[in-house]
């Protein structure tokens, strides 16, 4: 009997249409939840809790995983060497067990894994033993494979989750690395007592953010029908942004079979912007930061072409790119060090809605195991 | 005036339909052209020449560039850490100069471009001056910004590329950086010097290998034909072919206009195989290596599917594969270890025939510029 702990762990679709529809509206009280494992309060505001892990011990971090566990500790990456300058290696697992990388030995091993029990992860796993210093392993299954042999199990505390495009998995991994990023910008020195409660105040707005969002899904739909006809869809993103436009790709082919591909922005015009024409939606995910502006212009070059934008991002972010975009999704403004968390929200209901309109199975895909434990 | 060194520097397509034609085909001349720049033979074999460069002096090699130059430096990434055993953080330009990564002072900064103007991979290599131990640019044209900012340029002398899809520069920076992995690898003392003359003879094969292979090319027609019907395309390779994958997959979207993504074959199973019917060919890059038998198990998954497999391989590898692939391109076999040199090739040769089956602007596609120099 495998236990997974967390709040809405019966496995029924409630009101919903499908797993993967219940389990994008329980990310709000799931990320929640979680973050109240990871966060203390006293009297001057909100901290991560106490762990028995000091970043202060790792020069570095490498982080491994596949599929969109790989794309939360991409994120990951970014925040880690953004907040605490602490240099992170990613690598999916197939490459990272086969290429057996030079390991430098303060190194902190990080392994995500909805399941715990993915063939790959496990066998990177293993290879770092007696390398790194330390292995965490960040699993949604605590008494998994991946768990047992971890010197340290974090568990993201999703509840089961059932449709095999990970949806609330994503977001609970991604809560879980952002309060490990900020200890360690603490630990290491790098952010002050004030930056640390300014971060992790930030995070506890999300899951508010998430149910505004929620909200407006119905308008959702003029722009999925739009989307269920298209045979290729690219997704844009920069920085930590960059992640979820790979993540808003994967999870489109995963559920409607269309091909979505994503692309850091700035390497659009090195290549595939000869895609574009008016067949080809663009998906831009772009919150208002100090790129915006490099992103508005990545949009033009792809206007100029026929392209047709959609774009998401907030009030201010939308106004400021003009009327010329072809379709806008707003979203809540929230502190750029979050907005991969919030982004995943609309990435997975796009998927979810186009897969729904060209009638494919939304909970499982062809081809598709939830838990991948072959190699 | 921009002065190109190289053989033939004159830019007229000689007996070829399309200056890409006349590039694929210089690539045997202009290899070996090359790899006489960067070797010595004495009375124990061939090594690498003397450069200013010693990689004792350095922990780790940060490379960065943009779309085909930046592949060429994902493949690099694979040969300093298997042969050296040197770390090698690996990013595209626009991602690496706005996250401000943190930099180790005893790393070596390397710069990747064709033409030496690319605005985002010189912003940075301005990002790195005073952080890096040194700074190495790899360029075509000797003259250009990143040759005259870097500390040591190490030009790759493939003469003046005109087509706007990078063919005989890729396998000209492959080459210096292999060169550049082997002396790595004998300097920090991880080979000894019947290891390093092995490796150094194993490049020498590369320019014959590729000249044996082109004299095949029109075996591709009917292949291309084939490809040309196709919407959407995926190319799948395991370790440095995994970057060739991404290669394959890049060069056939810039001229042909096909939809085609590269993976790690390890990863189509955690999302992009749900694409996978009889209309999206897998074409697949595996050279037999250790983990061929891994790359057959996966072409089972995609062949179990109704998915049309293309693999290009070695005798060894063809016969290996069994009946049920759909097409297959023998190629000779060579050292594992310039295997991604050589497979080039054949990826240049699909998009190229593919799309002038289709009548594209092979020369000239469409919304690309040769030279990059806006951000």
């Amino acid at each position: 009997v495998i236990h997974v702990a967390g709040v809405n762990a019966f496995a029924d679709k409630g009101s919903h249409k499908h797993f993967m529809a219940k389990e994008i509206h329980e990310q709000p009280t799931v990320m929640a939840y979680a973050l109240s494992h990871y966060t203390v309060t006293d009297a001057n505001g909100v901290k991560p809790a106490p762990l028995a892990l000091d970043f202060r011990d790792y020069d570095r971090v490498v982080i491994v995983a596949c599929g969109t566990a790989y794309l939360a500790g991409m994120v990951a990456k970014y925040w880690f060497e953004q907040i605490a300058r602490m240099p992170v290696e990613i690598d999916v697992a197939s490459e990272f067990r086969y290429r057996e990388p030079p390991v430098s030995p303060r190194t902190l091993a990080v392994f995500v894994s909805q399941s715990g029990e993915t063939a790959d992860t496990l066998a990177a796993l293993r290879y770092m033993k007696g390398k790194a210093a330390r292995i965490v392993g960040i699993v949604n299954v605590s008494e998994s494979s991946i768990a047992r042999e971890s010197d340290l199990v974090l568990p993201i505390h999703a509840g089961v989750e059932i449709g095999v495009a990970s949806t609330k998995a994503f977001t609970c991994q991604l809560t879980v690395l952002a309060v490990l990023a900020v200890m360690a910008a603490r630990q290491t020195g790098q952010i002050d007592a004030a930056r640390e409660g300014a971060l992790m105040s930030a995070l506890e707005t999300v899951p508010g953010a998430m149910a505004d969002l929620l909200a407006t899904e119905s308008r959702l739909g003029a722009i999925c029908w739009e989307l269920s006809k298209a045979q290729d869809v690219l997704f844009l993103g920069r920085g930590a942004m960059y992640p979820l436009a790979l993540e808003g790709a994967l999870k489109l082919k995963e559920i409607s079979y269309i091909h979505a591909e994503g692309y850091a922005s700035g390497e659009l015009k090195h290549g595939p912007i000869a895609l574009i024409d008016e067949t080809v939606p663009v998906i831009v995910m772009a919150p208002t930061d100090p790129l915006f502006d490099k992103t508005v212009s990545n949009m033009h070059e792809v206007m100029a072409r026929g392209g047709r934008i959609l774009l998401l991002s907030d009030e201010t972010g939308l106004a400021h790119a003009g009327q010329d975009v072809w379709e806008r999704i707003r979203l809540p403004r929230v502190d750029p060090f979050v907005a991969p968390i919030l982004y995943a929200v609309p990435a997975q209901l796009l998927a979810y809605h186009t897969a729904v309109t060209k009638g494919t199975d939304v909970d499982q895909p062809r081809n598709l195991a939830k838990s991948v434990t072959v190699e």
